[in-house]
């Protein structure tokens, strides 16, 4: 089942029958995101319409929505592709070991410009409480807010917080920093994300990371 | 001539001579000024028309340019009326007292939500180095940082930061936080902006403040 997934996939999509259609409504879905990630980040969401994307592959609209049900469907699918690839940094990891491996994250950001400027553009339009983004974004900063606070919270049963730390207020504070190095980092401003991310947290911490 | 730009100024536009004609002119300026900050609140820069703002105070866009010359002027002035308020609560303050202020000004965008949104939004759409208002917002955050750098190299010479904190890398990463809380608060984080930017520069110097 693997091969269907790997890049010598292409061979397979001259196949006749079902696993040379599934193989290249695969391929056909991978275009699409891609597509839609590159126009996303040039125009944000609000700007960009499913034709646009469509067009840009050279497929209908009617073509595109047969693989994702609409924009928003679109746009989730982009971001989430961001977010496993993050996930999976931090599996299993706890306490001082899962706050190094944020810095670790910020250090891959620095080869994904792309990544960062489309992620950066969403989540301050998704800001607005009627846009249709705007619940995934909250949803995605509590659960993410959740879980550095549950690793400041590991620290600080070993003691190893500065006096007046409180776990939650730490984590939001990791978080926004994050997000406004992003920012910065995007504006040319001389910036070292993963650096600087570990700084601010060792700021918290009696040893650092 | 104060009485021009007062409140009462409302009684002279019904007046005839070019003293009625001027401040006719100032105050479609200022409605013209609240629409396009309304549409860009809401849309952004991208998804926003001239003819859209023009629209909605009753105007045609010929009307419109006869003010500002097109969109990329109606941006401007919008993001020059917010940066004048806060250079007021920083002008002539130094070292403590100025990043006491940066926690001042914090507070007050509390009751800012329309303008901490549509900031948010411009800052992001326009890390895009094509973007009309690109090199407005990064010589906009150089200033901000240059001004920071500056307040914390004075708290140092007075032997007030804590051990290794560098003026400037401190000064990016109040910047960088300061934008992320506001990201965070504006996606309904309990972040309280003031409070929370204080724990940051705290977290740098050795009395805090």
């Amino acid at each position: 089942m693997g091969v269907i997934f790997s890049p010598e996939a292409d061979n397979l999509t001259t196949m006749a029958g079902p696993r040379g259609e599934y193989s290249k409504s695969v391929e056909r879905r991978a275009e699409i995101l891609e597509a839609a990630f590159t126009t996303f980040a040039k125009s944000g969401y609000t700007a960009s319409s499913v034709n646009e994307i469509a067009r840009s592959v050279g497929m209908t609209q009617t073509g595109v929505v047969h693989h994702f049900a609409g924009k928003l469907a679109l746009l989730q699918a982009v971001l989430e592709q961001r977010d496993t690839r993050a996930e999976l940094l931090l599996d299993g990891r706890r306490g001082r070991d899962f706050l190094a491996s944020l810095v670790e994250i910020s250090r891959t950001q620095e080869s994904l410009r792309g990544v960062v400027q489309l992620y950066t553009i969403l989540s301050a339009e998704a800001t607005d409480p009627d846009h249709p983004a705007h619940d995934y974004f909250v949803a995605r900063f509590e659960r993410i807010a959740a879980a550095v606070t549950l690793a400041f919270e590991e620290v600080g049963a070993a003691d190893g917080l500065r006096d007046g730390v409180d776990p939650r207020r730490a984590a939001l504070l990791t978080l926004a920093t994050t997000e406004g190095l992003e920012l910065l980092w995007l504006n040319s401003l001389e910036v070292d994300m993963a650096e600087d991310i570990r700084r601010l947290i060792n700021s918290l911490l009696i040893e650092p990371i």
